[in-house]
């Protein structure tokens, strides 16, 4: 009976999953906190007050889940160690960082861990806006192809907008680091002492295409003049998914409780691998990660340019087919700051918001807290509710938040029905899908299509140790894989013919607001993100 | 020493208050809660679930604030009661009830009192939208001359909406009443046994003037066929303000403590008698009452016509001038509100505000949580919260909402500056004037003029002990009385230079954020409360 360990690493965890390869059974699960979570008020160890929109890493955290996550599995389940074949991982993207030519983070040396550019730069660092705004402009202006698989705009998130920031603000920390690479393959670095980058990130955060490489350096040239070898930091070689990138290091296998000879596989990102996770191979799905933020993923056969998403990559999430990816950048963390600030509960808001009508709060949210990713790509817009009353509850509003997540969602299901993509149910996956049966209803009531809710909690831990079996012969390929370990479903929810047409109302006048303010007038918002910013840093 | 009752009925409670004519000394004030508060939710009784925008008050609770406080005050001061002179009152506005010819409640009667149309409209009642907008647009159609002096709109608040609502919801409440009467004069009539309204409400709440009278009967006729006799439960009589109505009813006397003697002013508002309250009556004074609501005074020696004010009437503040009123109708409501879902403390919540720089919320608000009153007056808006940040703090919120009310002030103050008046002061009392200073500073900030707090907390209940010894006899006019009795200043806010300037750049987007959801597309605000109001009716 050969088993897979698959390691899922998310924004204030991670989590080992160990998995049966005959069955599909989830043998063993456990969950690693980060000692250090998300670093966002100050720069460890210096005490540095951080700028608003940062966000930063400790590599020492991931190490720490390999370390008791791996060995906590195998204890649990009771299997011998020989029988696991393969390990795969999945870590949040684009978390990327600093490295010397040995592997060696650039914030675990001295003389380095003082400079916060040193440091890993987490997915939802947002403070490269400015250079993500300048790659798109001349992007446009240079009429590039490439271009167009991105949505028409980059990221602040992604690769190069957080590798020139490095570049313009800190030249030291630059010239450094031999690496500057994601998190995902840093750890298979770590794991097999082999440094193998793979193409789902070199697709979707680096500009990066089978067919056509990275986007030319006259390109960057023109941009930031200077900055003239986008490979340098990054190289331009990069392993298909489920690629055996090596074996363990015999220091790593001895402490992670394994034998040298498991295989692992090459890195992976947590929203991609949950589609072969949740059993998903199909086009026609569309498949949502639902946590800390949305992600939301299909495949299709043929190559389709839209607006608004946010990648469109060959092979990216499944060989042999392109995988979009399109997102919403706030939802779980959006819920967690409503019940913060409360100090209420989940639960009781949940229940309450529950025993609400479609329409009766008379609110609408946009769900703009961190920006909004799909179909804006817009770091710079906030947050806003409208409709506020004096007889407007607490759980009123928390009820507009969770619309806000839906709405939000039909505006991205309607970008891809307008291109043609025909798609005609829901997988939803996530924290949320598991906990918020109101959000998952919403979910079908706004669009119309039925949602359905895997019966697992370990999505992407299921899909990262089906790519670990892969690399370890366990099966041919990934979608061999994925039909024989296919998780069932545990809950369906049904658009409501009632509730639908109230919700197509609402839509209307949320389409409106949306446009308005994230589009026509978007200075308005912009112009108060920047009084905020300027009145901060003088603060 | 002549002394003299004031008595200043507001929202949730009414208080007495015993002034030295001589001295300006307050000697002794009383609060009388109302036993049922403003009725909003269920009809006393019956417990009917009153529908949305409903809001009545019980006559009893007015009848109680009289008993309890007037001998109150007395014992308190230790005054022997023939002493006494004179008393003024004042209610908010319009406050309207209907009655028999007797002078009783239609609420009071067997049969009357589970018909929620029985019972006093409370000035927050809002349902009667539908016939402010169709009073509007008939003026407008027909050109009418009156509608100037109500800058361009009829509110729903006033008293033609809430008498047509009755006759076109519930005509046997309308044919059975012999008289639709403001609660002031209700009041002075229940004192003295005489009917005697007063120019005040006639001018700004029912559209009648002292040079036009009403206006004319087609008019109303082009509105609504059938509604033809519009003095039929008002009358055409109106009483200059510091007339005696009379004195008191023997009952009444006794049940009071007072003389027989006692001589009784004609009725007055809340919100206007603070100006001579507050020992203003010169032009270029601007005077808030800044409580649950806001309300804006100016007297100027000319009729000018401005939109987005409530009202302009000749002699309705202060003899000889015309004055002048607008106002942001939820301020102390909408912090309450807050409050409560937060189940925070406002000494809290000021306190972390008043640390944040201004412009560093990012956040910025429309105070339409009941509304607009000025300039928009468009009770069909709603609140709105803008700029929301995964790191926005409650004190954040907290602090735009005081922005909002500020910034909301600035856009009628403007107004006022637009039609030529030269404004160079403002004078605030009111509940938030004497207990957030960092809203009086905000007042300054945004406006950039010095904000007065005058040294007294019965501003309103002054005003009225000035009116009722005017009437009383203790003063030859209003005027001399404001001479004699003007109280101190406890605190001047001045405005901050760099707060001014920031707080410039924050208007300039609040200012389009405005026109746009409050103009260019409030069909979206309105459109969500209609959605709301349809499936509230549908639960």
């Amino acid at each position: 009976m050969p088993a897979a360990v698959g390691v899922d690493f998310g924004t204030e965890s991670g989590r080992a999953l160990l998995l049966d390869c005959a069955s599909g059974e989830e043998l063993a699960a456990h969950t690693v906190p980060y000692a250090s979570g998300a670093i966002d008020r100050e720069l460890p160890g210096t005490g540095e007050r951080l700028p608003g929109d940062w966000a930063l890493q400790d590599p020492d955290d991931w190490v720490s889940v390999l370390e008791t996550g791996v060995p906590a599995v195998l204890e649990a389940a009771g299997v011998p160690a020989n029988e696991v074949v393969g390990i795969g991982l999945d870590v949040t993207s684009c978390t990327v960082l600093p490295t010397r030519g040995d592997g060696t983070p650039l914030c675990k040396l001295d003389g380095w861990r003082e400079r916060r550019h040193a440091w890993p730069k987490l997915w939802k660092h947002h403070a490269a806006q400015a250079v993500a705004d300048r790659l798109t402009e001349v992007a446009l202006e240079r009429d590039e192809e490439f271009l167009g698989r991105y949505g028409g705009r980059i990221s602040s998130e992604w690769y190069f907008p957080k590798l020139i920031e490095v570049w313009l603000e800190d030249r030291e920390v630059y010239d450094a680091c031999d690496e500057f690479i994601e998190a995902t393959d840093w750890i298979v670095w770590w794991l097999t002492g082999v440094q193998r980058r793979q193409n789902c990130t070199a697709g979707y955060k680096a500009l990066w295409s089978p067919l056509h490489g990275l986007p030319p350096n006259d390109y960057f040239r023109a941009a930031y003049p200077g900055f003239e070898r986008p490979a340098e930091k990054l190289g331009e070689s990069f392993a298909a998914l489920g690629t055996c990138a090596g074996t363990l290091r015999p220091e790593v296998a001895a402490r992670l409780g394994l034998p040298e000879s498991v295989a692992v596989a090459v890195g992976n990102v947590d929203s991609f691998v949950s589609m072969p996770g949740a059993g998903v191979e199909q086009a026609g799905t569309y498949v949502m990660v639902v946590g800390t933020s949305i992600c939301d993923m299909v495949v299709h056969a043929e190559e389709i340019r839209l607006p608004g998403i946010t990648g469109v990559v060959k092979d990216g999430i499944l060989p042999g087919v392109y995988g979009y990816e399109a997102g919403q950048v706030a939802a779980g963390d959006m819920l967690a700051w409503y019940v913060e600030t409360l100090g209420s509960s989940y639960s009781e808001l949940e229940e309450a918001a529950a025993r609400l009508r479609p329409g009766e709060t008379g609110l609408i949210a946009l769900d703009w807290w961190n920006g909004n990713r799909s179909i804006l790509g817009d770091a710079g817009v906030t947050g806003v509710i409208a409709g506020l009353t004096l007889q407007s509850s607490r759980e009123e509003i928390y009820r507009a938040l969770l619309e806000a997540i839906a709405l939000g969602n039909r505006r991205v299901i309607e970008n891809f029905a307008e291109h043609g993509f025909e798609l005609s149910e829901i997988v939803a996956c996530g924290g949320i899908a598991e906990r918020s049966p109101l959000t998952m209803q919403l979910l079908a009531d706004t669009s119309g299509l039925p949602v359905h809710v895997p019966a697992s909690s370990e999505i992407p831990a299921r899909g990262s140790a089906l790519f670990g079996a892969v690399a370890g012969g366990a099966f041919d390929d990934i979608g061999s894989a994925i039909a024989r370990t296919r998780p069932g479903t545990a809950r369906t929810y049904r658009p409501d013919g009632g509730a639908k047409e109230v919700y197509a109302e609402v839509y209307a006048i949320y389409r409106e607001l949306y446009d308005t303010l994230g589009r026509t007038q978007v200075e308005l918002l912009h112009g108060l993100k920047q009084i905020r910013s300027e009145q901060r840093s003088r603060a």
